[in-house]
């Protein structure tokens, strides 16, 4: 054995390190210390090339100096050799994407490097979105994807506080890269036996905390909050009036739907798509901290009756999008009992509380409701998409959307094929949303959920004590929120004079959008603003952000205070 | 610098193969040798620690030998002194996933390790599904990612050809990977610029690929197949009948849509969802490829029209589910012209034979369509999920689902508000499914995909080739397919001499399934199968998996026939 062959080894385990020996042995050693060295290392050196490769009983691969701008696509698996390549190239954006993931939870980094549509479809520095029909080489891939992160937003990092989903779990993370190589459909168990047992087990565990009794009851993971909200409509429907499946909304009177002023406009969506009509989706008045008054629902309930139509679902929204309030699940159970209505909660934001023992008391009663919706990837930290459509009667999903397709569901199957779940889904295809939830789950345990949403709504807390006296900043409403939901106007000093009145509000309503404006220009930080029913535009904030601490809302509070002071 | 140090070095850069250059320098060589050695090396190692940490000028973490058994999630950022574990925990996983990776393209591993559910549940070797309130160890959870993938199912096995969407394509997983990282949401430009443009103009190339000029139109990516052809059912409503939207399906006559007896289910699933009822679905006859038979289609709508009833939509398939028929569109489209009903092309599975200039033939009047859906996660390989719809007619997707929430589409935002997506689908939250694809195209070029689909079609036409006069094969139809399904019976030597009858059919019919369950238990292979109409269980060969050769279908013959001899 030469020492070629020591260089030789060394490349095989990690190149760089490989050339860094190579070259130290080539340029700063006299020939005798050369080959004294070599000869030192000779003895060993079979076994080395053996388990440098072969490290742990499975053969690892190191990163090496690959030139990418020869390599393209179909140089990769499947391709003849495509293995060595392949693995370059994965842990080529590995390197990427650890790279940006570092850099997300450095508050020294920006939020966002903001562009406007037009600059981004010109072309920045050489980032063309335009598709060819030629391939590119793996190195612009490799080019593109490092822009893209470039361009993109940081919603795992401290201090973007934009929506009710942020932070970047890392355990999540990890679930989602498995789930991608996996790359399994959910409609079977025959091409997802682990997820599709995962779903069973973990809707199981979900029903339990709701509180319904051993966690009976079905559901399903779905591709978001809407299509959950969206499955409740349709459960209910199918409950009251099954012949609509078949006879469509002909065969039934006129059913009338409820929801809070302040409910997500998903439910809007689905009374216009489902063939109810918006207009038989009747709002209820909310007090001033946006929760239902039950009153107002039994009043609206008694009035379609009188005329003639019938009232049919009430959706109970526990956490709402802009407030974050919780309506009164108990009361209005008792009206949906009185009047044989169906009870959603939508705990599409506000479901994660449940996992608290401090906080789950907001949505006490939520165990009276015929579904819920409940959002992983929100108020849970769960890597997007992650919804939950729980129903308290098992088989209403079945019978609801079963269509019977023999090409999937052969009851000739050697397994029992009451594991498959595609039929009850208005899904074919369905992505595995489970993984990640699940291995989360494992991770954290019970206990670690419970941290968290405490530890967010210690900040909330924290926030909203202080800056309800503080001078320029006024509360949307009064007491502490409900959820982490705080809602404030940053008044300029320009404005703190002036009296109420239209001028106030109209100057007001453009402060919010201008200070946004600022901090998506600097990337400094983010958070969501909007008009509420006669309220002009006020911030919304909302932290659901693991990495997120008080230092990041006092400088989410001096930014404002930066950037809006002399509007 | 000592020899401790070197070790050090080693150590840094990465730790396993640091340790065997420790173990060598410990164990083989003289004191005297070491200190040689040491010498020797000292000068350069200053430079050496450096660079081996911040080679390519980025930070770059190395694999190390962590104890992951005292690490919880917790430890992980944005955990204090965080970095280093994540970074450990992650390759880890990225270890096991390109591991996992090359068994899949490796023929001599199993396409799956088929188990019951009550066995998985059971609990396999310590692989235990069960949640619980307190944490596991990351140890813990690499071991549950090594199980997951173990107990699962190899979709991008060479032998894999169970379902429409097969095939692990590396480009498209390092999207998914990059997509989950970034972990953002479709709804708005402002949290999603790049992926937003992307999707625009990703959908407006596949407007001019359909032909529609100079790709105007609307479109969307939505979570499947299902759901496009469910928005295609939604906005054709909403172009006809508006008021349904605000009105419920009171305000229109009896509305009738048809589609073929061997279309997708997911057209009868929208058609009970949204409130038409499965009744008001009119199945169209085929001939005996499966393909719609216009004549027929013509005289169910004068039929309709006769009882009072109004047709207003039909959809035709390109590329159906079992046969892989594709109807004649331009028929269809006279059809629908002359009697004003709205043109939907299903071509989740055909639509990517758009791509061939060989095979777009077979969706001749295409254009001609109100909208298309086309699902990339099926024949062009993009990892799930990933369907577009596509609509001829801008503005009817928005019209149809627009709620305009204030909390998500402020008008008073500082860019072009216009790229804000959100209103137009029926989520709210929408998981990035546009990236893999949009790297994909990048990376493949308009001609890669060509060249794949061209070969799934080869193969296709060799299995057919070779089996359409094998002895104890016989095919479901005649005439070589048109797409790369292939429908046919094994007919076991038992049942050859066997005269046409009820027993024959009886007996037939189990052979499927059996040699499925076979095939399941051992591994080798997968292949679906199901009855259709008064045609019992026969096999459904497809392929889309990149990954086959001809020498995969030449094992699924024999092995169909090694486990079918003896039935």
């Amino acid at each position: 054995f030469c020492y070629d062959a020591w260089c030789g080894v060394a490349h095989g385990c990690t190149r760089k390190l490989g050339m860094k020996i190579c070259g130290f042995l080539q340029k700063n050693n006299s020939l005798e210390e050369r080959s004294r060295i070599v000869s030192s290392l000779k003895e060993r050196t079979a076994k080395t090339l053996l388990s440098c490769d072969n490290i742990g009983g499975d053969a690892r691969f190191r990163r090496t100096e690959t030139d990418f701008s020869n390599l393209f696509a179909r140089d990769l698996l499947p391709a003849k050799n495509g293995e060595e390549p392949t693995m370059q190239f994965l842990l080529e954006i590995v390197e990427i994407l650890t790279s940006y993931i570092r850099k997300t939870f450095d508050r020294s980094t920006k939020v966002l490097d903001f562009h406007h549509p037009h600059q981004l479809l010109e072309g920045m520095e050489g980032f063309n979105l335009e598709l060819s029909d030629q391939p590119e080489s793996l190195e612009q891939i490799l080019v593109d994807c490092r822009d893209t992160l470039k361009y993109g937003v940081r919603t795992g990092h401290p201090r973007f506080f934009n929506q009710l989903s942020t932070g970047l779990d890392i355990v999540g993370l990890a679930g989602e890269w498995l789930t991608s190589t996996a790359n399994t459909n959910m409609f079977t168990y025959e091409i997802a036996p682990v997820f599709v047992l995962m779903e069973q087990l973990t809707l199981k565990k979900m029903r339990e905390i709701i509180g319904w009794p051993n966690g009976e009851g079905d559901g399903i993971f779905s591709p978001g909050g809407a299509i959950s909200n969206m499955y409740s409509v349709m459960i209910a429907r199918y409950k009251f009036f099954p012949e609509v499946k078949t006879k469509g909304m002909a065969a039934a009177p006129r059913l009338i739907l409820f929801t809070s002023e302040h409910s997500h406009y998903s439910i809007k969506k689905a009374s216009a798509a489902l063939g109810f009509g918006t207009e038989n989706l009747i709002l209820l008045n909310t007090d001033e901290r946006g929760r239902v008054i039950p009153a107002d629902l039994e009043a609206k309930v008694i009035a379609a009756k009188q005329k003639g139509y019938v009232p049919m679902y009430v959706n109970a929204t526990a956490g709402t999008t802009v407030y974050g309030a919780f309506d009164p699940i108990n009361e209005i159970a008792d009206i949906c009992e009185k009047y044989n209505m169906w009870l959603h909660v939508d705990g599409a934001w506000g479901g994660g509380l449940l996992m608290s023992r401090k906080h789950r008391y907001k949505l006490n009663g939520v165990q009276r409701a015929n579904s819920v919706t409940w959002n992983p990837h929100k108020m849970m930290g769960v890597p997007l998409q992650c919804s939950a459509i729980l129903v308290r009667e098992r088989g209403l999903l079945q019978g609801c959307n079963s269509m019977c397709a023999g090409y999937l569901f052969q009851p000739d199957k050697q397994y029992d094929v009451t594991y498959d779940t595609g039929d009850k889904a208005i899904q074919c295809g369905r992505h595995v949303d489970i993984f990640k939830f699940w291995l989360m789950w494992k991770a954290k345990g019970t206990v670690g959920f419970e941290q968290h949403i405490d530890n967010c709504l210690d900040l909330s807390a924290y926030l909203y004590n202080k800056i309800k006296n503080r001078e320029g900043f006024e509360m949307v409403f009064n007491e502490e929120p409900q959820h982490t939901n705080v809602c404030f106007w940053y008044i300029p000093p320009s404005l703190r004079s002036l009296p109420d009145g239209r001028e106030r509000r109209e100057r007001l309503h453009k402060v919010a959008p201008k200070i946004k404006a600022m901090m998506m220009e600097s990337g400094t930080t983010m958070v969501g603003y909007q008009p509420q029913g006669d309220k002009v535009n006020f911030f919304r904030m909302v932290i659901s952000n693991p990495a997120a601490t008080r230092s990041d809302i006092d400088f989410l509070i001096e930014e404002i205070e930066r950037l809006g002071h002399d509007l």
